[in-house]
């Protein structure tokens, strides 16, 4: 059970999520850039080669803890199912309705913020997708040269772990007593309740448009941040709705 | 002539120094670190396999105007001598004398101070070696897991021009007005002047503590931060010292 998080809570360490990464050259870069800043928990989701990848270990130079504990989940979702607060990495902001913030914003955040964090990454030619962003209550842009954005995976990296790093200097707890917002699963409970309720009302009819109706619900629902005990009062709200009519 | 720098004055941006480099890759993933963040000034000493390397291209991603426009040198000295702020970058900090400062703190000095400034990074292997820490007045550390330091070229690049292009947004001209600290060649003169006076007198006497000596002077004076007329005025006071006697 969750419990009110006090000021003497601090933050854990965010989690680095590499989406699908086609590399091993690039898995060990990244490991190496979270260790320079003190990081060692990184998630792969669905790693092109596999894992272990025997490319990954030259390049990590050292950071061989991280990869020896890296865990690997088949989809985006399963990956961030304990985090809070999920930032999607993008290199350009991009029309939707999610806040965008820097790197230093974001670790600002990540660290007064009770609850665990995690930072989407994409694969390395594509970026994420756009169903990976929807898990996300916020897209993290690096300001960069508008006419000349290139950044490599390991290079994002590692100025997000760098950010993080300094602001944990900088950190303060926040005085406000208050609750996380729920761990993804929950929200994952909470918008499979909801497709489970509108999908036989035909709300995601014509077919062409179930993908982007599906990806608009889960938008709201995540951009919501609700806490456990909101969520599990939404699941209440929609049992109840099902119920279909008042109680005897 | 240098004039008085006023309120109005923007800090151009600095250039980025690369000492003894030794792979074309390194010095391409540098001119893409650089032009992400909108700087385009590389100057490179003594490269270990010459200049243009065939390896830089492909590693710069299209930053190509930047190892076009790149100007070789053979000393580190010349490589600065236009600069009126000079920065070492170093892993760790070194028992010395001269000031350490983050990335974040270079460029908000490099914003708000007048004059152009360098910042110098070492060969891959060993970083920069004494005698091109003693060019500089400042050292520039990225603040590191002291457990595991492990950054490399492109990305010790990469963090500085960063925490620069940030600081652009935030830069404040100062309000007093004031000369720069004198280009790098001025103070070279005066270096060699004193030197030149100080050699007859068996100051660098034993050969053995030479070098060391003329390290130890040359900190003393670079440490010293003076501009053009400041200079001026030691030239001016060398040259009466030895002239020998009251004038006629």
């Amino acid at each position: 059970m969750l419990s009110a998080l006090t000021v003497t809570d601090i933050a854990p360490p965010p989690v680095i999520v590499l989406v699908r990464p086609q590399l091993g050259e690039n898995i060990g870069k990244a490991a190496r850039a979270m260790l320079n800043f003190g990081l060692t928990e990184m998630r792969l989701v669905k790693p092109r080669d596999g894992w272990p990848n025997p490319s990954a270990g030259p390049a990590a130079a050292g950071a061989d803890i991280v990869l020896e504990q890296a865990k690997v989940f088949d989809t985006t979702a399963e990956a961030v199912a304990d985090c809070a607060h999920v930032y999607a990495t993008t290199v350009r902001r991009r029309n939707d309705t999610k806040p965008v913030v820097t790197p230093e914003e974001a670790a600002g955040q990540i660290h007064t913020s009770p609850g665990r964090s995690a930072l989407l990454f994409g694969p390395e030619r594509s970026g994420l997708d756009i169903q990976d962003v929807s898990l996300a209550r916020t897209i993290l842009t690096v300001p960069i040269n508008p006419e000349f954005g290139s950044l490599n995976l390991a290079q994002a990296v590692i100025l997000c772990t760098y950010e993080w790093s300094k602001g944990r200097a900088l950190a303060q707890p926040t005085t406000t007593e208050q609750f996380p917002p729920a761990p993804q699963e929950e929200l994952e409970g909470l918008i499979a309740h909801l497709e489970g309720m509108l999908e036989p009302k035909g709300y995601f009819f014509p077919e062409g448009r179930a993908e982007a109706t599906r990806r608009t619900l889960r938008n709201v629902i995540t951009n919501a941040g609700w806490n456990h005990l909101e969520v599990r009062t939404m699941r209440g709200v929609l049992t109840t709705i099902m119920r279909g009519g008042p109680k005897a």
